[in-house]
């Protein structure tokens, strides 16, 4: 995005607060039985009436018809163009394991996989048990030596685990093992492009690591290996005080949300568990900070598993504790999502996401309810969400004139 | 912009005229006492009726959230991206007191300021009366002599000028020497890169300038020095003509928005002092060009001066001779503002500009009146400004297929 080169030369500095409140996947589609989408069936009073007195509008995470992934949904609506700023596979992983991944370090993804007469027969190990991935993890912490290299295993659900290695000056430019089918041995790791002699000497590193990780489970029953896929390195983000002069916040009680907010410089606070913990937070936390992002998973998760009612259920907690956010009084309020997760489609969508956006310098144009199609005919129109942040700072205060 | 690359390809010559009205700081937002905002607080009988027939929509002069200055406001509905195309702001001081600054020409904004002991003790010189500025202008017009440069000091407001430079092979890639505090001294002027070596020979002449202006100024009692920033060159800008095919004329009364018309290649009409004269002069000079951008300044003042009614009644004033302007028939008529400035925030704002673009090619969405809230809603949608002459262009025919 071209604005992205004045913003910084822009930003000003005041004693304003802004709350970007983000229901994860909120957008949702009309549900069989009543025509209505998660939003709509919801009881919303207060949503509605804030509605009222707010712009509403529909963002687009990245553009009509796109899909995206957490991280894309969530950069563009911290104003980073996800076309632009990349989050790798690997990266994501390890944040979602809540592992920190430093400047330097490289993640990727791992399968724990079954490997018979040189190739490979299962590349999920038959879905081994969490407590088994748990397991092979920790013997591989523990026996596998590397020289110059140094690693974590880190178990997810079933085969899955993320990997992050440790040494000087790795590449993440590397192909994957994963051969992506079975009847074939695992690939040697590769620099993506010849002659990059940095990721020629990490490939040699990441190669030395799985022939002696293949060696510490060659004896295991159910997994004999691992496949490695989506290298990626620390992304070189500018912060949100860099970029904004903002001190902003993070307040997730999810692993992922927290090292996505801290990938762009948030400050990651202690959250509690429940939406309601995440309040008490904000409250606790108001005088410290300009900007709180504040996460709410549970839509996601209901959306995900189709569970409609359940989705409509997690809505209504969040509407019903807003008061206690107004109270507070910010400058600038945005309540929104990071793309939509329709129960009907059991997962992300490319529909638009709901906005309201409360500030005393917008025009209201009388919405009287926060929903997807009240917030289609919404006096901000519907654009793309990594203009979402220049509004919210120009609704604080905080953006100055581009040019005489 | 990426259009940009194809516009020209397009052109298509005819008899058709467009009139291009902008009322300067058009949108505004609602008023606490009323709840309206000043283009639905104004009686515009004539607006209203013409919406009716008329598509109507929403223009962000930059991107959502940017608020832009007048430089940028109006490149953008001349069809010129305002990222793409910087004007400095030496070249709009000095066009804002209608100073022709030439191509190989550089502007600068000039402060006079009180040193004492070496260092800046005020950077305004006590905001010195506009007399003893033009005083002091022509006693360094007169006295200053500098080998290889000419220059022209023209007094503004208060402390301010504006300085035109002339030499060979000027550069405008120079830092400033304003120190920005006090309690320091005037910085020389250096090149903005080191080794740019055509640079360095332009610093070395206004260097030489300053201390030359230092000597004349030495015993003044108010201000006995200036400082210098923003040094700026002739834009390298492509003509309406060139892009768009356009015999283009301006009337505008203010000198700034003269001299970016004349920027963009239009012919400048001598248009009087009043909107009822430039009317006038739209009619006398209306067989004489196709395109006329007619520039009204006071809506832009009453909002900066926080005028809320005083904006309603300009309103109503453009309102009223807008009859004679339909006369004329034009094929295409826009109406709209190079920005908002609501009277609420007494500046410039970021909200997106009221547009009617009345053409009997276009769909007529049906707004009953003209205003933010209408245009929200009107078939054009909202939408970056510099898309809007490639749209007033079709709709004169002007503008040819792309691709087959």
């Amino acid at each position: 995005m071209k604005t992205d080169r004045i913003i910084p030369g822009l930003k000003l500095g005041n004693s304003s607060k802004i709350v970007l409140l983000v229901m994860d996947g909120l957008g949702g589609l009309p549900w069989p039985e009543n025509g209505l989408t998660e939003l709509e069936a919801a009881s919303t009073p207060n949503l509605d009436r804030l509605a009222a007195r707010s712009a509403c509008g529909l963002i687009h995470p990245v553009s009509p018809g796109i899909t995206p992934g957490s991280g894309p949904g969530h950069l563009a609506l911290f104003g980073y163009d996800p076309l632009e700023y990349e989050i790798g596979r690997g990266i994501l992983s390890a944040l979602g394991l809540g592992l920190e991944v430093g400047p330097g370090e490289v993640a990727a993804r791992v399968n724990f996989c079954t490997v018979e007469g040189g190739v490979v027969t299962d590349r999920r190990a038959g879905r081994i048990p969490t407590e088994v991935n748990a397991e092979l993890c920790g013997l591989i912490n523990e026996k596998v030596k590397v020289p110059d290299l140094s690693f974590t295993m880190a178990p997810e659900k079933e085969h899955r685990a993320a990997l992050i290695l440790r040494g000087e000056d790795l590449s993440d430019a590397l192909t994957d093992s994963d051969p992506e089918r079975t009847g074939l041995p695992p690939l040697p790791v590769s620099p993506r492009e010849e002659g990059d002699r940095r990721a020629e000497r990490s490939a040699e590193l990441v190669n030395a690591f799985l022939a002696a990780v293949g060696e510490v489970l060659a004896e295991q029953p159910k997994a004999n290996m691992i496949l490695v896929r989506g290298f990626s390195g620390h992304p070189s983000i500018p912060s949100m005080g860099e970029r904004y002069g903002l001190k902003a916040a993070a307040i997730a009680t999810y692993p992922m949300y927290k090292g996505l907010a801290r990938l762009v410089g948030m400050e990651v606070l202690d959250a509690g568990d429940s939406f309601q913990d995440e309040v008490e937070t904000l409250e606790r936390e108001w005088g410290n900070h300009d900007f709180f992002f504040l996460h709410y998973k549970k839509t996601d998760s209901a959306g995900e598993d189709g569970d409609y009612w359940r989705k409509v259920a997690c809505i209504e907690e969040v509407d019903s504790l807003l008061p206690r956010i107004l109270t507070l009084d910010p400058e600038v309020l945005v309540v929104t999502g990071d793309h939509s997760t329709p129960a009907l489609l059991r997962s992300h969508s490319w529909h638009p996401c709901p906005l309201l956006l409360a500030s005393s310098r917008e025009i209201h144009s009388g919405e009287d309810a926060f929903s997807e199609r009240q917030c289609a005919r919404g006096g901000l129109g519907i654009f793309p969400a990594v203009h979402l942040m220049p509004l919210m700072l120009a609704n604080a205060g905080r953006l100055g004139k581009f040019g005489a």
